[in-house]
């Protein structure tokens, strides 16, 4: 398939089934797909260090426009050179519009027809988000990818209430392409419609009719039940345009980012890796590992055999607790690290079995070994 | 000079008027000298992988026996091979014997002849760390260097409450030395003596006076003033036996390690580089930097021009204001690495000038720029 041209271009190179493996150019720099992105909440993935991102094979991360434009300001980032430069990654920045953390953080908010008004999470200070105003941000952050001003519609909603979050959202996608200035930054729209077939497809109908750069399934991982979550990720991924990237917003476990790639989607971002790093918690080939648990206490094993990250190579599982029960900043650094480096060698290895033609039995053997480990974790006591 | 053999060798290679240039030899490899060890309390030292304090050449890392006795105790230490490979550092390591900690965090706690009485700062749990025991708990965590059990003599103290400290320490010593077993792992005398001139000849006479394979000067730092604890340890190294290594406890900034090293002595530690870190303080060639001021918040200039550090050379000091204002773990990952890539550069440097004779300017040319570079730091606002 041709390199199709964009602030991003996109290529796919080798499908197998619905599932794509290819590469997207930004400014940056290029990230093979299928790509998990770290989470860079405020310009800092959570104890890591860009390098070591880098050093994984990260050539994306994930920043926050709202936090970001609460502090320390669009103005410093940009004259200091944009958020990659800013926090010393060498690769592309992918920033959310901010209206997710604008509902979820801000202790007061109204939304209509203009955009979202909230007070800081930090002093309180007003701050209204518009789609024009989202995208002046993001630009001025600059991002190699833009996401376009939404409504993440809240779970549960009635047909009703999402069908008009949807409508809203489709209305401040196409203001957000038009605010769109900048012709080296990427715009990409979201479809919504919670847990709704027919709105799901009704978004995506509005959505994709947007010459976006892109599109992302949004609105899910957000409370539903596993099953609709995966049936409406299934639904939207055939709806959006093949030859573009998809994207699917706070997506998830290892098995969840597996049947994704399977449905056709690209990107990925979750905080999962990094946030359960820092309560004790490991993904491993043979499932979850909650580091406090006292059989670990005496355990000379690495977290997960068959990992050679740095943490797997210099840590055992009984110093990995000793670190976490001491509440050592290294636990959460090596936590981290591992979990990280797991998921950046689950897309490598999704990307090869895609251009073997081996993906399904791939992620059927992965998934089963995960689910293995899990029931037999569960069966033991501690 | 020859290599004096011991459980740990030390050789003096090239001394500069006091200052000496040398290596100790542990069975865990060999620390060149002068050496600054790294404060790895709870067998981490804070905010680092092991990996990178290797990196950055340290190659001895000081352990706290009280807290690793306290968690996760010695026998899980011991069958895991000892506190070096329990923490995944290739180096080697010296405990403190707890008694310091002992009376400083526990909450209830009382010293005679027999030793020191205390609880456990986590559970409450009765301990008593008598000389005997001390050293037993050391020889198991598998230190290569252990230290005696002292009455770390506290600030002020009268001088009949000085001698009594120092004759019961003097007699701790002979103990540790009696109860010492394992013929591979040093054992280390301190002399203490507060602040009085004749009291710390009286103890350097007593420990010197035992076959110890290293003296420590002790008791300082402790919240005398600055002129007395540079006069307590220039007088103290005077008396220690010149062929066995010298080291002077819990000292200290930049400035003092270099008056140190000029005085005699080969080994420091202290938790200034590490704890100064986490709370935004960083050690530059030009002074000390406190990264939350506001001068710094649009400062694209790294934290010390003169460093090559990962920290200097990815990140700006508004990178370094922006995370640590925002609370993210990076901010004392950064802040720690340049803090002990300075002083394990400032180790370098005084072993290279020492080795070529050039030692006193090279201290003074040091302590003279981070002086003026304070001045000039204080003369500015915010």
């Amino acid at each position: 398939m041709p390199l199709v041209d964009a602030p991003v271009a996109f290529e796919i190179r080798l499908t197998d089934g619905d599932a794509r493996m290819g590469r997207i150019v930004t400014p940056h720099g290029e990230i093979p797909t299928p790509c998990f992105m770290p989470v860079g909440t405020r310009a800092a993935v959570k104890a890591m260090a860009p390098d070591e991102l880098w050093a994984m094979g990260y050539r994306m991360v994930l920043a926050n426009a709202y936090h970001l434009a609460v502090r320390p300001g669009p103005e410093l980032i940009s004259e200091l050179g944009g958020i990659a430069r800013f926090m010393g990654f060498k690769g592309a920045i992918l920033t959310d519009s901010g209206g997710f953390q604008a509902m979820s953080l801000a202790s007061i908010n109204s939304i209509d027809e203009g955009g979202i008004r909230f007070r800081s999470h930090l002093d309180g200070a007003p701050i209204t988000l518009t789609p024009e105003s989202a995208i002046a941000l993001q630009q001025s952050l600059g991002a190699d990818i833009m996401m376009a001003l939404d409504e993440c519609t809240p779970f549960p909603a009635d047909h009703a209430r999402a069908q008009a979050s949807l409508e809203l959202t489709a209305r401040w996608a196409e203001r957000c392409l038009a605010a769109r200035t900048s012709p080296t930054q990427a715009l990409f729209g979201i479809v919504q419609g919670s847990v709704y077939d027919d709105l799901r497809r009704l978004s995506a109908a509005q959505i994709t009719a947007l010459p976006f750069d892109g599109y992302a399934t949004g609105g899910l991982s957000v409370g539903e039940p596993k099953a609709a979550m995966r049936e409406m990720a299934a639904l939207s991924a055939s709806l959006l345009p093949p030859a573009r990237p998809h994207y699917l917003m706070g997506v998830g476990t290892p098995q969840d980012l597996l049947a994704a790639i399977g449905m056709g989607y690209d990107m990925f971002d979750c905080v999962l890796p990094t946030r359960n790093a820092r309560n004790g918690g490991a993904f491993t080939s043979e499932g979850r590992v909650a580091i406090k648990r006292a059989v670990y206490a005496r355990d000379p094993r690495p977290l997960d055999p068959r990992c050679d990250c740095r943490c797997c190579t210099n840590f055992s599982r009984a110093y990995l607790r000793h670190v976490y029960m001491s509440g050592e900043i290294l636990a959460a650094r090596a936590l981290t690290e591992h979990n990280l480096y797991f998921y950046g060698r689950l897309m490598r290895e999704a990307q090869a079995a895609i251009a073997s033609r081996t993906f399904k039995a791939y992620a059927a053997n992965v998934t089963a070994t995960i689910e293995a480990g899990e029931d037999a974790i569960r069966g033991t006591k501690n």
